[in-house]
């Protein structure tokens, strides 16, 4: 029993300055947690408890698929990650610190490695696969913006899961497995999820889903459609529109440079072509000219991961932005960034501002990497620059007057544009990344050479998944979906406790009937917060039980004298009155068949 | 259930190359915990159950005497650790590290000023009071020798527990509740430990004390008397000879410089004694001159927390050597240093290698601190370096011919010192601290403000008790008590299973018989490692059932055909026929009733 008058709970009254949603602001209010430095935390009881709650449901469903949980040190040495080149690539995210001999560790933010490293140190036959393990386990990543209380921190708990697989096929059972098991779990947790493609991006392998939770607090933007489709932002693929045959691209105009002074931008082209050409528009019924078929050329300097650098143009409908995490995701795991003006003085065959397709991809005159939107198909007709001032080309079309090395996802996805798979129109929508599933295929075991003998004894390199769920996030985002304007309002898988016991007033028969009531309660099994405070007014003991949380309040004060008792349901707001010797069976009753 | 044939657990057959001990030898061996770096371990799924069923019974005992459970995290800001000073005073044992903004943080090798500036933070009024605080969470100490497994690493964890209180009788009533929960830990751990009092040393407070657990690989000497005084070497006190009356030291004869040529050793100078004054040595009744009273003169350079130095003489019987551990509690928070030559050079006062108590004192002619041993009694007689080469003085009386500022518990304790207390022959015994328990009283709360209004509504510091136990070490502990040549024999309550059921031979009825035995046993709560490899043969699952170490081993093979299988006691090595339909009941009493 969790007395308050002598418990470490304490609720403020004012929200704390820097809590910018409701999860932050109520998780300190109510005393759940304390910020310690920049987006870390200190776990006060009822937070604890809360988080070992959550902890205790993803356990049992990666229990139950057969995971078996170990732990790993905190502390890693450099040499593993130095070997995956984790060591460098996690950049100034990972936290590195030396010991008093001067010998590299860092403060692990997963553990593929380690992973990996144990599973060569144990196993040696296909026989001992497949295998699931997992841990809950905390972790560190020295963010650069933490916010949003819980939500980004830079030292949180979070559970990371690995199978190890002797084929493709069996990888593709563990992470089924996995993936049954995310949708209970956050089921469980009273989190509702859509499964999204995601972008394998750096981690480089085959199947990715991320489950993210749609709230408007999330950083994640992700699309979905009617038909079901789901994908986050950097993994939607572009429906392109039909390409020309070639006896159709024939019969186009062909292609001619024009004078077009001053129309230096998008808009300013648009205008000027349907100025000086009207009529002429070739994707609109009346022949006027879009932004779209202004095709912007945009020039990027690559480097690669061995830290050579090279240029890279991309072309994309005028109508559209760049979208900065699609292009990253894109050309991953080069970086890119946009060429500055020494680049351009060092580039020659780039005339900043005049840029087309002439000359430009690897095999063109430039030798320059050039990609384009995928909607720059065979047969799609363009306006562009010319390579020089106040020139442009018109009815340049793809396939005919130029070409390009490969298309490029880079373009900004926007709300109704059409879902890849053709199940209707997209719509953006915000979410929080609550847990990750992935094919890691062979890159760690490879990096780290873990190998097993197969049936005929030769060594083959173990296949990988890996399944993340950031437990300190969830409980941020289970306060964030429960809660009101009064406060917290924890599903009753969560809470706490399960019931609040208010005792008011000073007469000695009140708090007598609650202390026997709140240890009937537990005596059930039922775990009770008891507000046994002496001088608190009933208003503050009831706006602190709002504000606490607990799915079930039961007051005793004047109605006792009259044979009742208050029971609350805390998410309803519902008030039942009840006789003080029907009150244990009532509350557990309402317990057990939650 | 956790089958052999496909759980993350392997057995080693040769000892690790590095293990100095038994329980670093058999829990890698067995498959319990994996080094991964020098002092940082990987706790495998077997290992990590062990250690939650410690860090569960730990808690217990701790919730049991209203402690309230929270948790800090690791990563600490320097601000907190720089106000109390430890940011400094931990030296190269403190992990430290700069975020990407170059902001100092530490690994936290314990949380008293995380919980000082909570309790600050949450708490006012003396009505808050008393409060009992702990967390069980990974710690980090640079430790400059890892060493034996489990026994001395550098990430662990340890419960770590804080009480608050208005004054000492209260910190007195939180002192003895933690006493008494300690107790019971280590009762229910299966670790018997023998409580010591321990020099607080550089952390001030008053009562402060070990729970050692005795053992040959323990790194802490401790002492006993068969009267029941316990203490750590550091806390022991010396139990003075009589000190001589005014008269009594008036009848003693004069002192008297000697030449005593090339008696520059202790043993040289009693022999010397022995030749030149035979028959006049104070302390036998033959007058045989003893090593005893050949005042040994040591020096030691301090230096004081504030970085300032200043020299230090002490003086102790000519019998024992100054013990390095005695001497360092006792000059703490100062740190000593012996004189080197550098230092002699420039100390005229203190001719090495002659130094007698002449001039010594804050008083003397030199000004130099002196301390003798507490055995320097008023009227207790001397032999002593005279100042220069080859001369000493003889019958030197202390009170009457020399004094000193103090003294000093620097000598060694030796088997057969007297107690203290009055209790009898004290024997030396190694241990291993288990446990720690200790009144900090206001040292945190001041440095760090942390005060309450009292009843009269005035500003009281709040005082502290502090309480460390580990629970990574506990493994070890148990692990190193609980043992034979054969592996493991975990005590019930820590066992990470209830039973290792062992199915032999090749009969499928037999696989069968077990796997219907195993599936009754989980049916009734118990928890069960089923050998089911189908290829292993007998010898071998034994030995690994051994090495495992299950309290119960039940052995399902040839004899089923007879109607009979095993249920060895893993402890006791005692076997019993069981038919297979009685099997389940036994085993059940038998973990019941333990």
């Amino acid at each position: 029993m969790i007395r308050l008058s002598s418990s470490f709970v304490r609720t403020l009254r004012e929200d704390p300055a820097d809590a910018e949603v409701a999860s932050h602001r109520l998780l300190v209010r109510a005393g759940y947690i304390r910020r310690s430095a920049p987006g870390v935390y200190t776990w006060l009881p009822l937070g604890l408890k809360v988080m070992r709650k959550v902890e205790q449901i993803v356990r049992e469903e990666q229990d139950a698929i057969g995971g078996q949980e170990l732990l790993f040190s905190a502390l890693q040495p450099r040499e593993p990650y130095q070997a995956t080149g984790r060591w460098d690539d996690y950049g100034p995210t990972l936290f590195r610190l030396q010991d008093r001999k001067q010998a590299d560790y860092l403060l692990a933010p997963t553990h593929e490695e380690m992973f990996t490293l144990t599973v060569k140190d144990l196993f040696s036959s296909y026989k001992d696969l497949p295998t699931m393990l997992y841990q809950i386990q905390t972790k560190f990543r020295d963010e650069a913006r933490p916010r949003a209380g819980l939500l980004r921190v830079r030292e949180f708990i979070m559970k990371d899961a690995y199978s190890f697989d002797i084929d493709d096929a069996g990888l593709d059972v563990s992470y089924e497995k996995q993936r049954g098991a995310y949708q209970r779990t956050f089921d469980r947790l009273g989190l509702p999820t859509v499964i999204c493609q995601a972008d394998a991006g750096a981690m480089g392998g085959s199947r990715s889903e991320e489950f993210l939770h749609p709230t408007p607090v999330g950083e994640d933007t992700f699309v979905v459609s009617d038909g079901g489709y789901a994908a986050n932002v950097e993994a939607v693929t572009t429906l392109p529109p039909e390409a020309l045959s070639e006896q159709q691209i024939a019969a186009l105009p062909a292609m001619h440079v024009e004078d077009t002074p001053g129309a230096s931008t998008i808009a300013a082209l648009t205008d000027f072509s349907n100025q000086a050409f009207p009529g002429k528009g070739p994707r609109t019924e009346t022949g006027e000219w879009t932004r779209y078929e202004m095709l912007k050329h945009l020039v990027y300097m690559l480097t690669l991961p061995d830290g050579s650098t090279e240029p890279l143009v991309i072309a994309i409908p005028g109508d559209r932005e760049v979208d900065e995490k699609r292009l990253e995701a894109a050309v991953s795991p080069a970086i890119a960034a946009p060429f500055t003006e020494e680049d351009f003085a060092a580039t020659p065959a780039l005339k900043k501002g005049y840029i087309g397709p002439e000359g430009l991809g690897l095999e063109g005159a430039s030798g320059i990497r050039y990609l384009v939107d995928p909607r720059v198909v065979p047969g799609s007709s363009w306006v562009a620059g010319a390579g020089e001032k106040d020139k442009h080309v018109y009815d340049l079309v793809y396939g005919r007057d130029f070409t390009a090395d490969g298309t490029i996802e880079a373009a900004e996805v926007r709300d109704g544009d059409p879902a890849p798979d053709g199940s209707g129109p997209l719509r953006l929508t915000r979410g929080m990344e609550m847990g990750h599933i992935f094919q890691l295929g062979r890159k760690y075991a490879e990096a780290l050479d873990l190998k097993v003998l197969d049936e005929n004894g030769k060594a083959q390199v173990v296949t990988m998944g890996s399944y993340g769920i950031g437990v300190t996030r969830a409980v941020a985002a289970i306060a964030e979906l429960h809660h009101d304007e009064k406060g917290l309002v924890w599903p009753r898988a969560i809470a706490p406790a399960d019931v609040h016991l208010v005792a008011t007033g000073k007469d000695q028969a009140v708090f007598e009937e609650a202390e026997r009531i709140a240890t009937a309660l537990e005596a059930r099994g039922l775990t009770v917060i008891y507000d046994d405070r002496p001088k608190v007014s009933p208003g503050v003991k009831f706006k602190d039980a709002e504000l606490l949380g607990m799915p079930t309040i039961v007051v005793v004060g004047k109605g006792l004298a009259a044979g009742t008792v208050e029971v609350r349901d805390r998410a309803s707001g519902e008030i039942n009155e009840v006789s003080p010797q029907d009150v244990v069976d009532a509350v557990t009753e309402q317990v057990r068949s939650a």
